[in-house]
């Protein structure tokens, strides 16, 4: 499920994978910046919860959006493989003007969805200019290369760490959420050094990047992104580690960027944001 | 590293997986189709044995493709991530018609050659037409998605499959070697669980899938090729099944095809080989 082809002149929506937790009335700086992406007060909202075991998940998210002032908001409740096949339903999905996948389970999401019309249509649509966000196993979900579980610590050991394939918008970054709140820069140094050629993106809680066309990214939220770039890595003895033992990796370079800092996934250059 | 772009008008190369333990010698059918596709006796074959531990193993495979009428044959013997990276090296293995990954040990190639020049440059040249081929774990090196490790048996458990991103000349295939001989069928279900949109391809020992630019394959060797196609999968418990548990998978379909058999990737029927 690599990433549709964007046509000539057109230009792939913007993704947002969000590292859960997301501040929904308080300060909904996160959401609302992808409300704007999506046309604002007249945005078509797609909520789709499948990730998700609560049977409000939709009609929450629905509320929310609502409450940002988006008049059209509509759940497309995948609960099946049969659900993301239904042709009736995936023809309203084409009218969404912005996709938002909801926390939950990861693999819940690459099980029910995977191979189907329902993910197809995500993925044109996204290549056609759609915003697609994302929180926690919706963050997750959203790449090529999906971190499906693992274990906590900061250290990377061999094993520690199960990929899938995910929806495919992009295969340039593997993405971690609720990053420093449940220590897992272990984990995303092991999935990277299996073959250190994308770049890792560790969100913490309430806390964004909304990735542009240009693969360049930006970090909106409350918290940090943390960025892991192998790009120069020396080695890594992932492939000769025992399960369990911990993995050497040389070289990894590491910035941790705050609130509107930036980085780009071309150039691998990171700015900071401006201090307010 | 997803596929690179084919040029307008332009093909890629053939993709050839083979199971490993290829005949080398008595009948060497499989070697022999890979180098007439490489161009035949004015071939310029490069041999890539960064899987194996072996010291022997470029020499052994320069000597077996010089047997079988090839005049130019070179070993690119990338042993560090430092050796993927010399350009003298690349702009040597650019000239190749033909390439061979040797086996070993997948997350060696992964770990080794992921995201430095030489893998750009395979990527590259099998856009560009160069035929790429790899036995054993270079087999399983050569799709987006690969299997790195997993446990043995027919049914599929959860955790008993780890995958890493791979090469990436196709994204439209999982790749597991040493099929029947060692009972991967469990694996190879587990891993499609994840997100049943890819193929799977279970390869016996000296047999070969010839993946053409139409994603049609055809099965050469000795041995059968076991596909597995989850495109009409209903359900799978994938996402919910513990460590060890067994998975349930509803309604996969799956070809055992022997030698002359093909699939089609885009219409995904399968045809039996010509009985002799």
């Amino acid at each position: 499920m690599s990433p549709s082809r964007v046509e000539e002149g057109g230009r792939r929506g913007t993704i947002v994978p969000i590292g859960g937790a997301e501040d929904q009335i308080k300060d909904p700086g996160i959401l609302k910046r992808f409300v704007d992406l999506s046309g604002g007060r007249r945005a078509r909202i797609a909520v789709i919860p499948t990730a998700s075991e609560r049977e409000d998940t939709g009609r929450r998210y629905e509320r929310i959006f609502k409450d940002l002032g988006v008049r059209g908001v509509r759940t497309f409740d995948f609960a099946t493989r049969a659900d993301a096949e239904d042709a009736e339903e995936i023809d309203e999905l084409k009218e969404s003007t912005g996709i938002f996948l909801s926390g939950g389970n990861q693999l819940r999401l690459s099980t029910v969805l995977g191979g189907t019309r329902a993910a197809k249509a995500l993925r044109r649509a996204n290549a056609s200019g759609v915003p697609v966000a994302g929180t926690s196993a919706g963050a997750a979900f959203l790449s090529e290369h999906m971190i499906a579980f693992g274990d906590e610590g900061a250290t990377p050991r061999a094993g520690m760490v199960t990929l899938a394939p995910g929806l495919g918008l992009t295969n340039r970054v593997v993405v971690d959420q609720h990053f420093r709140q449940r220590d897992r820069l272990g984990r995303l140094l092991a999935a990277l050094a299996y073959n250190p050629f994308a770049i890792g993106l560790g969100l913490d809680e309430d806390t964004a990047v909304f990735l542009d066309a240009d693969n360049a990214l930006e970090v909106a939220g409350s918290g940090a992104v943390t960025v892991v770039d192998p790009g120069e890595v020396e080695f890594s003895s992932m492939d000769v580690a025992k399960a369990g033992e911990p993995v050497t990796i040389l070289g990894v370079r590491l910035h941790v960027l705050g609130p509107g800092g930036s980085f780009d996934l071309e150039t691998r250059r990171a700015r900071a944001g401006v201090v307010a």
